[in-house]
């Protein structure tokens, strides 16, 4: 099965439009100074590419130089990085060079809610986020139709005590290892991480949560925000961290409530903004738009 | 499969919390005068009600008064109505009295877009929609598959002329009939009604379309607004009506794009607005939160 | 100077257009139970009033009842009240009788910050904000001149110390007793009250504060959320308690940015959303539409 | 009088911190090709300059390039310019050089209407606008002591027939000249300009209109919009062309109304966006940022 889109739009003519043509994404982080944007303009003209987007960010808080180019070009990957490697090595650039479109490859960790996966699954199928899910691991068997419906294996480890924990969190290594696995998506799964398994994943896992002004510590917060009555309710995507709910945020959204909503319509309410936001954050990661600066995500959209 | 919220909440505990209780909706349209609002009360007494929420408006521009109750009773639907139809009576009123929470039977048609079906069929398995889908009608085969992932019956019927056109129809009437349809949903169903079907489904049809500023006018209007550098693409859902895409609006929504978007990401983006505009368009009518004032609906929220 | 409308709207007639007719915005808080409704509305017959706009929440939390109601009558106060006074008698009501439009009288406190001073008297002199401002009262000269052109009486008396801050509170009590002051609007002044102020002011002070997700304690919380990289920052409107920042919320807005933005640049953007989210709250507040529910405000927009 | 930010930022350290230093701002258009971004930053680099920001696009529309840049040098604008030049002749590229922050020669030309004068006037005292507004001219004596209170001349000539038109449109050309403007501001100036006027002033000036999904012809939008139950209201901030109020766009916003809202009620939310909507839009020009591709503007936000 494949979903189409429902307005066909004829498609918008590229500039160069011959058979060898790659199209490449190439993120950079440097330390901040002259020259940069030359030198690296400089290595893509080199290489006989055209630079088809750029972004870039000086960062005043850490002196860190960020950029993003999308490049075309006739040559292969080897004569592109040569051509690349003598500026990312003079600015001792950390760099990475990806094919424009392709997909990612994504563990997706569940428990039992649906909207997280079934946003993920459905728009991966719609040809809408660039991500390829070989399997989908649950501490519960509650989603395993939906998975299947879109054809993705789901396991399930039950995770009731410390040691079927660890049991779980070794089949996430060995997954990651064995599916050569670039992105965690947590989708609402309720089971904390190990500080061990949050180090191990840094930079590459990311987390859902709900959000609300003012935040609320403890259990049940939907509960403890409509006894506050808020006015807005939302959910934050960001980069788990073994200080947990407090890692660099990638994206977030709300929407406005009033004091007529119980609060089982605010958990409703609640998880389409979760949906859409991690569903948003993973297109961004998969997209290589999503960078770290210290504590901050710079994203160029 | 059922699919489970991600944060059960405590349930909220009812004022009157007997076995015998049922919530009833109410809704009423008249023409606007003093002491409606007494009278009706005084019905809800005298059958031993309880008015849990209310909500009502006077039309200034056609002088039309419009009333939503919720009300708690431990009698029947007989002795309610009774105890309603003197005022319903003497004010000349159109009502309706519904349970709350029902699930409208609801006929879903549909070409070979995804994206609106999978919302509807998503949500109502959520339970947060309250309809059932006993039959999704398609001039294509292409959705067969989700429906069927769904377990609700599909049927596509091709149109490529008038004469198959016409037959589409027909078995539109006749599901209607057949299934005791409440409400027709064109969940981008590309195919235009024909006047009569449109007369006949009259304020029980709702369609999506759609929505820039300023307005296209013609064939492929994502190509169009992009040509024209529009900052807002949104979508509208509105009653079906024989002037095409101007029957009353029930729901719309934005959201901000920017240059750098292509006619094809336009088309993404808007067809998740036409997703949420519609299922948000649907779950109001369902909830008997839609009311219609000449060419403009009251909505209950 | 008085500011007129853009596009002048030919007048919507009223449906009964005499000029002994009175706009009535009665609004009454009691214990939940059946019949309320009813015993009310029939009050409002009794006293020849027709009921033009009505809303009502029956509270799960505390099973209180809270309602709000526009009645237009030919009687007058005393006439109207003594029809209701048997219902609210009955029912141990705390109600309020106002007329629709009727300008509240609001004490405006502010510091140096021009913003929400500034919002609040250009919207009132437009005639969008049903307020009247007898006196402007800051620990600062700053804005001085900004109260002089909208023709706003200002007294400025510094703040030091304890003896300073007492005399400026004792200012406020005198004020507020002397224009017999309805609201007091803390617009960003930014001492603290002390609690005894707090306890007298309790349910009729507005405070504006910046909000974030997550929530930042202590100094500049701009920066700090400049550090985090929040994408959203926002502002809430809240009623002034002794428990600092935590009184119930009224209003919420927030507004999407990005890693771009300096700290300089998030100040200016939430304070945007501080001068529209305490206009806000005011308006509602000064149209009897903000009623308490314990931690909670009912807001009947 | 000066109006202060409410919560002082202590300043972020910038990268140089030098006296001779400036920041400059260039903005270039050429037809695409490679090595543009490499030939561009080689000038800057000959030029001793540092790119702080850069932003480009390729259009695959027009198949033009654009691109704007903020460049630190210690070089002086001859210089800077003499760097530049081979590049810019080279790729036939329509370019310019700007200091960031100069206030840009902003006319303001208005009618009767209060609430889009004043957001200006606001913003640019309290230092988030860089313009300088050396002269109002308007159609009405309205605004004069608005205008008065921040210190900016004001005329009126009453425009009441072709000859007066006439008279005004020469004052416009006379004070373009006279005061060597380079943005004409047309806030809520109620008057069509003359095609000759428009032409004139093409690419330079902005005009601010109501936007509604659908849109609306003819007289009294905001009534028809009221009748039609529009959920949805706006604005958009657009250049002038001949061709009236269908300018490319620069900024759109909407908000959300509901039935309950009387057409009045509408003129006021409409008014808000309306001024929040045009001086963004004035603050994105004044800051280079617009740059127009045909009928679309690509704005480096």
């Amino acid at each position: 099965m494949s979903f189409s889109a429902a307005d066909p739009v004829a498609s918008v003519p590229a500039h160069h439009d011959a058979e060898r043509i790659t199209h490449w994404v190439l993120t950079l982080v440097c330390a901040d100074g002259p020259g940069i944007v030359h030198a690296i303009s400089g290595a893509v003209v080199a290489a006989g590419g055209n630079i088809t987007e750029s972004q870039q960010f000086s960062s005043a808080d850490t002196g860190r130089f960020f950029m993003r180019l999308q490049v075309e070009t006739t040559t292969g990957r080897e004569e592109f990085e040569s051509a690349l490697r003598p500026v990312t090595e003079r600015y001792d650039m950390t760099w990475q060079l990806d094919v424009v479109g392709r997909p990612l490859r994504t563990l997706v960790l569940a428990s039992t809610a649906a909207h997280c996966l079934n946003d993920l699954l459905f728009r991966q199928r719609a040809g809408q986020l660039p991500v390829e899910i070989p399997l989908v691991l649950s501490n519960h068997g509650t989603l395993r139709d939906l998975a299947g419906f879109y054809g993705v294996p789901f396991e399930s480890i039950p995770v009731t005590d410390a040691a079927s924990k660890a049991l779980f969190e070794e089949r996430v290594v060995q997954a990651v290892e064995e599916h050569t696995i670039e992105l965690v998506v947590l989708a609402r799964y309720m089971q904390i991480l190990s500080p061990e398994l949050c180090e191990r994943l840094s930079g590459r896992a990311i987390n859902i949560h709900h959000s609300f002004l003012p935040g609320f510590k403890g259990a049940n917060p939907y509960k403890q925000a409509h006894a506050r009555g808020v006015k807005l309710i939302g959910a934050t995507a960001h980069f788990v961290t073994s200080d947990l709910d407090e890692g660099p945020i990638i994206e977030q959204n709300v929407v406005r409530v009033d004091h007529s909503r119980s609060a089982s319509e605010l958990v409703a309410i609640g998880q389409d903004e979760e949906s859409r936001t991690l569903t948003q954050a993973v297109k961004w990661f998969a997209e290589d738009r999503v960078l770290l600066d210290g504590a901050r995500t710079i994203i160029f959209r």
